[in-house]
């Protein structure tokens, strides 16, 4: 099982529009994966590790995978649609991560 | 429910011990956390957004919690031991991300 992370960095002054992430990206992406997406969890950043720190992160979208071509082969049609759909609710260029999951508890 | 990330940054040159970190810490932190966590997920880095392109993190955490507070009670107790353990599995300064999960799929 792998993970695809999808990090926006919390950049003073940045973009970001929850309410259309929420209620039209994340669904289309969620479609667009169907079933071959094992999880779909959506996170608003709270702070850092330090009581009080701002969040590196203003959002973070995680999904799971069975593998890494299954990730490429739900991602890749659909690329050049989702990606184009970024900048309608933020200014922020994601970091992604995709990472072996090496313990499940 | 909130997500608490530790993540490990990909730095050239960088000790990271996958043996101690599996089988020392994570099962240390496991127990420390307890129930408390509802899960746990530990995730070795793969590659990056661009194909080819190494991961932004060496390693992530993920944990969930109830809530920010359930989190708070289960790690402060045993923060001072946990935080001292770092340094015996590598030489990165962790990134911790906490945030309120929107979504779960």
């Amino acid at each position: 099982m792998i993970r695809v992370s999808v990090l926006y960095p919390n950049q003073p002054g940045a973009r970001f529009d929850w309410a259309y992430y929420l209620g039209t990206h994340v669904p289309m992406v969620a479609k667009k994966f169907g079933a071959a997406a094992r999880s779909t969890s959506i996170e608003q950043g709270l702070g850092g590790g330090v009581p009080g720190s701002p969040a590196p992160y203003v959002a973070a979208a995680h999904f799971t995978f069975d593998s890494v071509p299954a990730f490429e082969a739900a991602f890749g049609p659909h690329a050049a649609e989702i990606l184009a759909d970024i900048p309608k609710y933020t200014s922020i260029e994601p970091v992604v991560q995709i990472g072996e999951i090496k313990v499940a508890l």
